[in-house]
């Protein structure tokens, strides 16, 4: 067997692990969802001691799944277009047949035996629930374990670590992901991947209701598998309680070419490296070659008030969040002083000296700059801007003794806008910085998302990719 | 020790326990919180047999709770104005010191450890966490063993059944209830209580993020310790994620007379008996006498618009919250096939042949409802209307080899209405029909919760009682 770790990342040559288009083999039986998850298995033999993307693994599970949906596709009465797909669970999410660990030692042998509304979906659509991935602690910024793909001496970024990884390092060709903050479109930027964080209440988080502005999302190794499988699950389990959930095609959008789009360059764009810089710069530069017009903050006064509405982004998302959780991260380390990191008691005690009214504050600023997006609506198709602030960060640990790292996941700068604006966001894996992935993103209006994923589809077949040493 | 249960209920003789009045006492060392609270057990130890309002109790933590309390107040230092006062939770919130089992056997022996965010925020007040008292089966409509302390052979009314109970046979000033159609207001309306249901989002739920209309509630013997339990759990715990929380005062709203009321009808009033109808007709006709005026449907286009858009309330709200518990309640069913009710298992089935283009139907329908109520609110102060469709009915059980009886924990075609429109709801213990309580409510427009509270002081101080055979 010839080795597939790759030394380092270039989009032009990269090839992502895709589902969509073995289905056609599945009918025809030139190849089964058994031979594909056996495939995927020996991928993980060989990548996981160093990638360490999963933390639970339910391998018979899977096979016997793999078995009723060959004889399923070979019956041509496939469940859905993912029956027989292989999935990694983010370990944020229950799971009936393994342990939900949430990587925090506090939860060490948790094991509910129920399903997370997605993964009972997903269950429902034929997909084979194969393994619960690393995530941060409790979906903040204590790392677990997992390794950059590219370079295991690089944070895969978090907290959907060991989704995004697992994709990137072709074990499987899709998995679930959360984002409160930015812990899906940055990880997935970081490694590569494509990933859709939906709308606000899009796809259903069941028992994960964590904060008022958190999410399910899908990282995928193309945009296909990527939409299908979002649609599938809500197609079956819907949206957030009291959400409409995503709205789209029962496939995936066609390809659609923005004809203008509006460049962001958010609360990020004054720490940027200029390597980063003038590749996004040269991405905008392809863009406009293939006749995409482009609107920046200079362009327009409404564009430059939405600029100014996001300023604020990282400590306003880190204050909703911290107010929203403080309740129940105090009960957790009351109950396990032993099982909660320091960085996660550090932000519990940031959150408990905040005031009901700072919180009341926030929610403010939220909606309003919710009101400036909503209005650049009718100047462009979607917003263009970076997903992450450049490669992975190197990541080795804290060190004893000195002050804890402030984010051994990377920054989520670029991940607080539609985080805070409840807005949809596709990932494009379009640039390398470093012989590293640095991923770009499309962010529509509420709702948008079937839109933002036509145009990513189009982006990502059409437009050069851009890579700078 | 004179016998305190009563044979029939009269609002104008009937004493509730109140808590707010016994401070002064507890400063000038003439009465103690633990005293009180052994007052309090001395009724439990009498009334529960029959009763049967507690599932669980922690009597030993709330002696301990008391005497701590009884030290704070004597050195005139309590940690707020409920300090020491004893409280029940319905068993559907979790309480670290006791088991949740939300009355049902699949729950039996569930104990997680953990205070749901009111009840934290609860004990940081000082109150004393006396004990978890009965739900109808997960917030739903299967009964637990609770009776109606005015009558035996009748319901408490549901889900909040040992909550409203409790504070009827005077075991405890204040018990915590929640509401997704009508699980505080009429189990409070049948039992003589005063109740809050609040705004949506108003108390934090914490880990009871159950459906997009579900709401914390205060059931209690008066105005002011209803009031002061909801703004100390909010001050310490805020409102739900992504909403700013109960809006008011610190201390109860001062009474205040309305000028004008909207009379609804809703859904309810065709099926009303004659007594109840016209116990509530002279209710209306002495608030007339006391120079309020009523608005009813004849009155204005907005009253009918807002009738209509309400007159289908009840199935509205069944099917939005069928909706989404479907996927809690699958995984309940298939995980513990005998745990669940027969009753929940067909409400289950009802909501899993709906499809997610009904649930949005139901969405928008609700939604539409919100905005005819908002259009009434420059034409009065509030809305008046009965609590509840007559006295509790009586209940024996269901009768084998016979259809489950639908509704045995009473009809929430009355509650319904602010469920729907997420509005801030207070009952009041103004009739009597047929020696029963029957409640009557208002109902504000969404945060006027203080304002409704300061109107039900004025009512509840001001307005005659009503007395029908």
């Amino acid at each position: 067997m010839v080795s597939i770790v790759p030394k380092s990342y270039d989009p032009r040559e990269f090839t992502a692990l895709t589902f969509h288009d073995a289905t056609g083999r599945f009918r025809d039986g030139s190849d089964t969802p058994r031979a594909y998850l056996e495939r995927c298995l020996a991928t993980i033999a060989e990548r996981e001691p160093v990638v360490q993307a999963f933390v639970a693994m339910n391998q018979a599970g899977a096979r016997a799944a793999a078995d009723a949906s060959t004889t399923r596709w070979k019956a041509g009465r496939p469940l859905s277009a993912v029956d027989g797909l292989p999935i990694g669970i983010k370990d944020l999410l229950e799971t009936k047949d393994m342990p939900t660990e949430m990587g925090c030692a506090a939860y060490r042998g948790n094991f509910p035996k129920r399903d997370n509304a997605a993964v009972w979906a997903l269950r429902q659509a034929g997909a084979l629930i194969l393994g619960k991935t690393v995530t941060a602690e409790i979906g903040g910024t204590h790392p677990g374990p997992t390794t950059n793909p590219f370079d295991p001496a690089r944070t895969p970024g978090g907290s959907s670590s060991g989704s995004a990884a697992a994709v990137a390092a072709r074990m499987v060709p899709a998995a679930i992901g959360t984002q409160v903050g930015g812990s899906i479109i940055r990880p997935a930027a970081f490694c590569g991947n494509v990933a859709l964080k939906p709308t606000q209440g899009g796809i259903n988080r069941g028992e994960r209701q964590a904060t008022s502005m958190s999410t399910h999302g899908v990282h995928a190794g193309s945009i296909e598998d990527m939409w299908q499988v979002a649609i599938e699950i809500v197609r079956r389990a819907g949206g957030d309680r009291g959400a409409p959930g995503l709205f789209g095609p029962l496939t995936p959008p066609s390809a659609s070419q923005p004809e203008c789009l509006i460049v962001l360059e958010t609360e990020g764009w004054a720490e940027l490296d200029s390597a980063t810089r003038s590749a996004f710069e040269a991405l905008l530069e392809n863009l406009r070659r293939a006749d995409v017009a482009l609107l920046r903050r200079r362009d327009h006064p409404w564009i430059e008030a939405l600029e100014q509405a996001i300023a604020n982004g990282r400590a306003l998302c880190n204050a909703i969040t911290g107010w929203e959780n403080r309740w129940a991260t105090r009960n957790l380390v009351d109950q396990f002083p032993d099982g909660v990191s320091a960085r996660a008691k550090a932000a519990l005690e940031r959150a408990e000296a905040m005031t009901l009214d700072e919180y009341r504050a926030a929610l403010t600023e939220r909606a309003s700059a919710q009101l400036r997006h909503s209005a650049v609506a009718p100047l462009a198709d979607a917003v263009i801007t970076l997903s992450c602030p450049g490669p992975a960060p190197f990541w080795s640990g804290d060190v004893p003794g000195q002050p804890l790292a402030p984010r051994p996941t990377g920054d989520f700068v670029f991940n607080a806008p539609s985080s805070m604006l409840f807005a949809p966001a596709v990932t494009m894996p379009l640039m390398s910085v470093g012989a590293m992935p640095v991923g770009v993103q499309l962010m529509g209006q509420q709702h948008h998302d079937a839109r933002i994923t036509a145009m990513a589809r189009w982006m990502v077949g059409a437009v050069t990719p851009v890579v700078v040493s």
